[in-house]
């Protein structure tokens, strides 16, 4: 967004004071009514559009990624229910979805990879794989070399510690746990890298929906780590892509 | 409550007429032993009457409307199941249905105008429109100017600075957001008229139905903002007329 | 804050660019470094300066006042302790302060009343007055006309509606309760003007530091009705003054 | 526990009457496996026999069923599927059900009246009926005059003060309200009665479940209220059966 | 309201005597500005009047205590600080003040005894004295037979099991319990009368201020059974004097 | 794990470094990419293998199964649908299910009883039977002679002291109760050997889940408890078989 | 309850011995009106008697110890402040304290070594050994040998680790932890002993006063692991010593 | 820690077998009995050695720095006590203290700058600074360029706009809020670089000690934030550091 350069050509009149005041109100974001999209991001940092997908209509849905697609940009879509990818597919044949982690992909032109080092996803359990999975293939997308090490949970620590070289072989980790969420204070224990923990909703009881795990991975005693919303993989692959971009 | 003693003894010069007067103001309500209602309503401010639906049973709706449309009030019904009003609109055919906010309207009258500057509802984003919607046609049925700036979140401020004409222009602002909901406050930080902050159950994990916006609106450090219940798009749309009457 | 007024300038090369870059980025606010203050907002809506002292250390308080009495401006404290206002006391011996309320006023210039009608400020018990109160002088030194109703809780519902003449001569109610918090409810149903509730922490037990009554507002079956945070009489005393001032 | 052993103890001179006596006031349970019924209770206090439905499996609750009506009590079922009824109708034949508050009843024998005054049930609203019409059936079964003032919520506080002969009748209140429960502190306001008040789940967002009406039941400023679980309809009726059998 | 008009009116026969009774009955209202006081209370119920002295000023305790010492009534205090009963010993030396409780008592003339049989009053431990003894003395000051069963929590079971004599000699039994607050549930199984369950703070760590004891005896199995806030000796003694009425 | 062995096997040179650096990091635990297995933990106590099925999909549980079945090791399932055992019986056809607790067991060897003495298993009620029965079910999987008391909740107290033999014979004891869970207390009073809690979510309202009887267990008066998750039999199960193998 | 008569009965052959024994199991209970002690329990179980002095007046603690030492039981005092001690050490000079944990002790005979293992108590920090230290003592006043492992939190998992051969002595294991609580997951992993996991209030923010090491130990993914109240370190002590006696 | 390295030391026979199980038990924490101290950490990542001091007697603090000092270590100490550090200046007087963050610093050696780029500390108002403070000093300490912007909160948001170009600068931000907590998601939406939210407890009522600013930062709309534990400054700046240093 160039300001000096925008009041220089006002001064010059080059271009005039009511185009200039268009302008300074209308930043490239494209006006759908129901939506506000912001076709600069890609090209501010390279990553692909992304939209939630969860309380959207599939006509919103649909009209967001029109839009979208006519300028070529590469999409993400998060928590998106199945009929609606069948719906994108039938428009847009080279969408893929992952089912597990419902994420959405249109491919538009190659990935990048802008990612320095690598990132590392470890799970607790078997069943935080979906929260993991959605975190694995947004950082994918972003453009980054990913390795995941799955169901090391605390409990069995010695499963953790045999994976000591691929933990130690990061440049960011995500400690994605349901339960007593005890992975991300245990892999922040043994690694200089930064942790983001993930809690998941996985467990029952007093488990509350993740407060567990989140609550746990906020009072981690260990120091470096994170911690970001009850399931959002999709915020601990952004975020660690960011990092690994530093 | 007998109606007919009261005038009597007024005409028989025993209460005067400003004891019958007073008597009046609160009177009367209909008792179908399921409902009590309040035809006087709208008689004294203007107001159609409206049915909170959710929870109640198709009789017991069917039976309320009955009522109220012997006496050509305008209704207003939300949280209005779809399956509901069809067998509504069976018996009134001018009947009408908002399928998103799930507003039901009987129009027996024109609506006046009493607003006297113009309502603005803002969304934080698209997944917030049934909430907003609701407020939008409860201000409209109540016969107000209203304007809509949706998906304007603070993730990326400009989208709202951009609409910073259509906010100024407010008489009463109507802030909807789910997530952090901190729309209310950025909003609050811009003008000097009133706004109304309505949390949506938007978002999940430690959002917890909506908590999480709705503490952080109660919360705000702005001044000028108040906050209805989680959803409650009616009660915002409802307030907000009621400050753009005075 | 005009731009068309500021482009035109810089197109007549009456000011240059880096001025009017200058002029962009810095905005009305003064930078203490550890505050920034707004002066344009006595400019901008007639209020005076709000200070909230909670949490500020004297020095920073005193600080933020000498940049404001600089300015003339006539300043409102909230929540200062009275130490501190024995310090501001000894410096701008025109200083006031309301005990109970623990509000601060300084006073540089006269009080405009821009009220439009009258605000009736209501609480539950008498334990409730000194929230009450916070309210009642901040309105009143924002310029309007206002009246209290103290101790009409609803568990003796004839105590508030023996002052039923009281609650119909207000533009705009300010309805403050602990406990159950019923107030806000009762007096929504009685009147057809904006009702602020503002729950207290007075209670104990299941109060939960006035959560009861916070939950109960929010949940109120009667329209109209908004909240702010829990003791936030301020609040209440600001936006019952924008409203008025309509 | 062999009663037989215990009267022959008794004839014998062994044991003492009054120790015989002490001994049976607590006996018998018939152990079922799943379950102990205890076939004294309406030898002891004249009640029929209750079963809590939700969460048994049709075979216990048959089983259990079976059981009583050998000793050919009355037997009152609570929150009991429809489908479970069906079931039990077909063996039953004289068995009813009440479909909104989704009692069982199976009398056996005639009711005797036992209640020594009237009992009023009033409700916030018409959604909160179900769980009204639980406490309603529940006294009717238990030998109560029992009478209803349903949609008397506060936010139409007429509405409630029309009804104050019915009010003043009762020896016992039963207040059933959700959303801000404030029913039961204006009605023990009126009355020097004790009043029930029963929080009800009615309503949405930071009514949590009930818990909004739970609290500001729990924190009346009325005297005289005491609460019971959340939707406790069987509760609240039991209770002020036993109340107004004293 | 005009009592002197009210009673003019009937004397002119223009209002029946039975509407003027029935106008009386609410009335009246002493308005100290800062307090409403009942005068009617006493008179209509035989009961003392009751403050609440927490979050009130002396200067408004003392103010209120003044104007009910003029119609010679006794006068219940509780929560009330010790300094404060030292000021008010000052001018009434026949205040008497229980320490452990907090309770306030100005005796201006007899307590008769108005209930019918005899009120039980039981504690979990001894740390829950000072909330029981809030409930005795209350009961005690309205008029009842009041016994204490102290320290027979359900740890313990036989040590409540040996006082079944004086259980059952109850015509209505206060529960006091804090930690996991089963007194109430194993009392309830064992006795027809109704309880009266007080959840106390007692205890540490996962009570959470006495939110445990209050949720279990929410959720109590047993039938009969009513919860006031915790720590509200008050209540209870207060709600099982007006049941022990009837 | 002997370290001393594997060193001096490497110190003879009868195995090179890399072969122990491999074993060092290869503890036993099998790789399946989404599962880690510990195929030792039979060998180290005794102990059948345990599969937490709830949020596994059927292909990972079948390939779990697959694996541990290779070694002939019993196999207990926890949480399993009842679907996923449909097709585990398909291919194991010796696999058993019991419905209720919705235990999985594929028996491939005898059970060793190891337990010492007798676990004894007691409910409040007929609803808590599931999760009871998930404890039951795991502690004879596990090698113990286990008794159940089901329906003896503390509300009906000679229900429990009629069992006062069977309790008495209990070496270790889980009392699982939802509602207000005091059983736990009550029990823990009558012996002086471990009783662990499990509460349910058994119950409505204020129950929120099983919170109210976690609470209470946790602030039980009794001493020798200790609580486990909500509805966690299993558990209970487990730690019961390990108290008892001691 | 007679103890004499019952003893006359069984000399005249009226009830004979089982039954008397019985009887005797459950008795006797001393009241001193605020508190019924059990001196039967030492005999019963050879463990000193215990006081929870929290929320007790000296004068009730003073008044429980004097009826105890006439006994000459062993006394435990848990939570006991400091002045209590010293007001106590000038009665019972043999009287001591630990002050760290506020253990008061009063030994008045031999402790007989009745556990049959090694108990160990590890923490999670140097600020939890107020906590772990009430266990410590309770331990070792229950006749426990017992091994103290500090500050061993799991953020730095090789200082467990390296204490594991201390860890592998233990019959019965207390993990104390505040923070994330992740401790007693990590031991559950290591070992094949009961793990009894107590949540200390160390911590801070999202700590909620130990809620969430709380909600941690009871989600642990690791089986064997029960969970006491928070800083319940008596709690823990004594079940420790319980299991020990196994 | 060299694995390979002693394996062929011990396979040389340079090493005995015990002393290489000893090595291998004994990594490098010093055992206080109270406290381990990791002398490594400084060695691994050029970290200073980190003090919690909350709950931490003096002696066990003066214990651990002696230790650690004897390394010559840097030292830091978080939520130090004026009276510890008063105590540490006396042995140690190159000792400094913070006294609005209560950091403490002993630094022993130069600071070695390892951050790549600037950390940018902003907050949402005056009273953030303490908390805002300890990020800032713990930064600096670890060897980083760190910048401050204060009292920018969302509700006058041209004052964080006005700011730009420092938030623009930075590699990574601290945004430090108590309230509404919404300074996060703008800044996160502002930058392409991670933001670490650190929620404070500024504020009152429904902010519940930090909870609404907490649940607002995770509830983000904004990408590639995570949180850390409310008044967490530490946290934020150890985390901000270990990220620069990438």
């Amino acid at each position: 967004m160039d300001l000096r350069k925008l009041l220089e050509e006002v001064k010059n009149e080059n271009i005039d004071i009511d185009f200039a005041l268009e302008k300074l109100k209308d930043l490239p974001y494209e006006d759908l009514g129901y939506a506000n999209i912001d076709h600069h991001r890609e090209l501010r940092n390279g990553y692909p559009e992304v939209i939630y997908c969860e309380g959207k209509s599939d006509e919103h849905i649909l009209g967001i990624i029109d839009k979208m697609n006519q300028k070529s940009s590469n999409i993400l879509g998060t928590r998106c229910r199945k009929e609606t990818f069948l719906k994108i597919k039938e428009i847009y044949n080279h969408a893929e979805y992952e089912e597990a982690s419902k994420i959405l992909k249109i491919q538009n032109h190659d990935i990048e990879n802008i990612g320095k080092g690598k990132i590392v996803i470890a799970t607790g359990g078997t069943s935080d794989i979906p929260v993991a999975d959605e975190a694995y293939h947004t950082a994918k997308f972003l453009g980054n070399d990913v390795d995941r090490i799955y169901d090391v949970g605390v409990a069995g620590i010695h499963r953790l510690l045999n994976k000591r070289h691929k933990i130690d072989s990061a440049r960011v980790i995500v400690a994605v746990a349901g339960m007593e969420g005890a992975l991300a204070s245990v892999i922040g224990g043994l690694v200089d890298v930064p942790v983001i923990a993930v809690p998941t909703s996985v467990g029952y009881g007093a488990n509350f929906g993740g407060l567990a795990a989140l609550l746990a991975m906020l009072n981690s005693c260990a120091s470096g780590i994170s911690v970001v919303n009850i399931d959002n993989g999709f915020g601990a692959g952004y975020l660690a892509s960011m990092i690994n971009k530093l």
